[in-house]
């Protein structure tokens, strides 16, 4: 088969970019670290975008658009947010372009030159603080409750399609409070909201926790994220929410009359998801065969596919195939009937396997003399022949059960793959043996977090918010600890 | 009242802008050029979006998504395209930003610069067929049915909120096809689902035609357009349809393999529509009171609002507003109920009316005793009381007459406004005094096409599909025309 996929065990990474290329998920483009999402890959993120809008709306949410540019000053306002974001970014420098005879092409025309360099927005805070300025003048104008869907360019050396390319889509959530509580309680409100979105469409489950300071947003006061176990024993944060306290509303001058009369400042969260989450989705659950996809998130959720000799099979197999696909698209399931005729039944198997579509029926010959079909689910790769007439009642719970179960194969492997340990060479061993989540004591300073990290390469993931109090020596300095946090390589 | 408009009649130009300002819908942003799309702005094209996604899906689309950036080189391919589109754009040329201890902020950083400019993209013409010659082999791999919801940025030096930003949001159509012929008719299946979509969804007539050689997307065979008349008699370019013939895949070197083993070049068409439709929505149908928007396009459709004295009323009053509400829900009505305690109910009203919601439902005192509801509507401002019990039915139907009357309200305002004109000083005088939709000969070259625009600034909008063939002399030149064309001044 043309679609041969390196083995995920003997090298993940390749099987990983395999994928994406094979399945027809994106490629990368002419643009260095700029990725086409192709079809089928987009069809993955407007499902991850339908879903989501509609929760950030359940909860209150509107959506806005603010300028891709942002002005080069305005990065410097935020002390903090300044070092952390503008590095490596993308500046517009001109406005125009001309011809030249000398070249016989365009050149930039160096008489529009812009007065201040804009930045393409890597993340929006700044631009929307300095909107907020005028439009909140007082506790009646609170909150804002405001989320975007943008593209944002950081610009990135070593890129990986979706998990990390210098393009990418997301949407980025903008709030601002009347009150230090209000803005913490949002917060939360947006990480269980991600955790929610996570764990019942992705199938992929997630640890909550706080972010240590040295991993913190830049800007932020507080830093939550959800944090995954991919198949090779690395981490992926999958989403993160920022309390932000007053720091951009002091920055941009953002003030508010209160209900007693006092002046004081804008209290403010972010909170983003992006395209990254499509790499989560891939390596989370995928195997040789290639993608598996969760039914809620996958484009095609059922595929049909005739299998025929001649003309006449055809036509009664179209029949039955045409009143099934009705059915369960009465039903809200979405459905293709594949009835090209240039490709055998088997590559079409692969090709389906390799797509990740969560379940398959095959009616041949056969199943036409005993009104059934053969019904394939991808998660486990198992097959029943079932009557047709119980089809569509039977693949509407297949397909939950199918849900249900990626997630708990996923749950299952982080379990078996989450580690409680007390010693430094344990700790080695298992990041170089088999990965994974490691929970494990920290003296909470950023010196041992860095120490660590320059000898081992992990990081702490987060501190879990349901992480129990409990008496311990640091795995690193021996330091007393209260609580462990969890550690692990990452993407 | 605070909100007061500018009157239409006396400054049409200010009215526009006090009416976007005035009803949330945008503002500028501090980037030169960009606006910002407040949330009400941003929920009308959310609406817009989400009906155009389902047309263009229900005609075989699927969407995906390109890069941001684009090469400067890709632009010299096409000699038309970079004479139109490589000028006034944004052009980055480092991406690298460091700090200065001198200026005390950060700098863009020298070393940091990029050995090829990148282009933010005007239109994606380029950087899609780039990607296309490595997806197209065989007439198999088509045709290729591709949208892309996106930002794009021209560089303009005079700008106005929606109806010309430097930095815009719209989608963008490119496909592929194995003949002229299948090219052609997607081109027109286009143009027809724009015009579809004017009429039924924005309430907004058009004129389906075809763009004179002057007036051409740079780069293509032919142009469609459909053309709006605004209510100060300008004309509005609505969306437009490309046939591009084989000059990008020749640019691009897509060839094919047809069905009988020859090499040939794809056929190309692109088509698109942006957040400038919001301006034509607002001047097509908005009065002296603020918005008048189209039901189907409305974020919300039915706004109640209680009249009360105390707490007593109002809980009464919230009790059938509330079974209202869910009455309207449970059809597919949106609906908001405004029980705010700040504003008294006639600001309220002045406000939804600035707002352009259709329906405005108003319940008293007197209402709770005789179990009726006032029923205003937005369009003709009249009012009338009817039993609550029979108010959702009423409603339902009255939505859908609000859609009628206010696309009939402004086919009549074109009807009234369209000239057929064959003097030329009845042609300047008409543009003067009136404005309006002007239908003329023109012998058809590009010079006189040229002086007339020169002399009058009128410029040719299209060649109406269905303008009979007809005998007549050039408006200008005198020589000899074949049918009539439609000209006016435009946004």
């Amino acid at each position: 088969m043309a679609k041969f996929l390196t083995n995920r065990d003997e090298n993940y990474a390749q099987w990983y970019n395999d994928l994406v290329i094979k399945a027809d998920l994106a490629e990368n483009s002419a643009v260095r670290g700029c990725m086409v999402i192709k079809p089928y890959g987009y069809a993955i993120w407007e499902k991850i975008q339908a879903q989501l809008d509609r929760m950030f709306k359940e909860t209150g949410h509107v959506n806005a658009y603010f300028p891709l540019f942002i002005p080069k000053s305005f990065f410097s306002r935020e002390a903090k947010h300044v070092e952390g974001f503008a590095k490596e970014c993308a500046i517009v420098t001109h406005y125009r372009l001309k011809n030249d005879e000398n070249v016989k092409g365009i050149v930039v025309d160096p008489s529009a030159k812009l007065e201040e360099e804009l930045i393409i927005r890597p993340t929006s805070e700044t631009i929307i603080w300095n909107s907020y300025k005028n439009w909140i003048q007082s506790y009646r104008d609170l909150p804002i409750l405001i989320n975007q869907w943008a593209n944002v360019v950081r610009w990135e050396m070593r890129t990986r399609l979706f998990l990390r390319t210098s393009e990418f889509l997301w949407q980025e959530g903008h709030t601002a409070h009347a009150t230090k509580e209000e803005a913490v309680e949002e917060t939360e409100r947006m990480i269980n909201v991600y955790s929610e979105f996570a764990e019942n469409h992705m199938a992929l489950p997630v640890i909550r926790g706080y972010k240590s300071e040295n991993e913190r947003f830049a800007g932020a006061l507080d830093t939550y994220a959800i944090e995954a176990l991919m198949q090779d024993g690395k981490a992926l944060q999958a989403g993160t929410s920022h309390f932000l306290g007053q720091n951009f509303a002091k920055a941009f001058n953002v003030q508010f009359t209160d209900k007693t009369g006092k002046l004081d400042y804008v209290w403010a969260t972010s909170w983003g998801l992006s395209t990254r989450m499509i790499g989560a989705l891939i390596m989370a659950h995928s195997d040789n065969h290639g993608l598996v996809l969760p039914p809620r998130l996958a484009p095609i959720q059922v595929v049909i596919v005739p299998i025929f000799r001649n003309a006449d099979q055809l036509s009664r197999i179209s029949e039955v195939a045409g009143k099934l696909k009705k059915d369960l698209e009465s039903r809200g399931v979405s459905v293709k009937y594949d009835d090209r005729d240039n490709n055998t039944p088997g590559w079409k198997f692969a090709d389906y396997e390799l797509k990740g579509v969560p379940v398959r029926i095959a009616v041949g010959p056969r199943d036409l003399e005993n009104s059934t079909a053969e019904i394939a689910r991808r998660d486990t790769l198992k097959k029943e022949t079932i009557p047709v007439i119980r089809a569509a009642d039977h693949i509407t719970v297949l397909l939950e059960d199918i849900q249900k179960n990626i997630y708990n194969k996923a749950l299952t492997f982080r379990k078996e793959n989450t580690f409680y340990i007390d010693k430094w060479d344990d700790f080695i061993s298992t990041l170089d043996n088999t990965g994974g989540f490691i929970l494990a004591h920290w003296d909470g300073t950023a010196e041992t977090e860095e120490k660590i990290k320059e000898e081992t390469k992990a990081t702490i993931r987060c501190i879990p918010f349901d992480s129990p109090e409990e008496d311990g020596k640091c795995i690193y300095s021996g330091k007393p600890s209260k609580r462990r946090v969890l550690f692990a390589r990452s993407y």
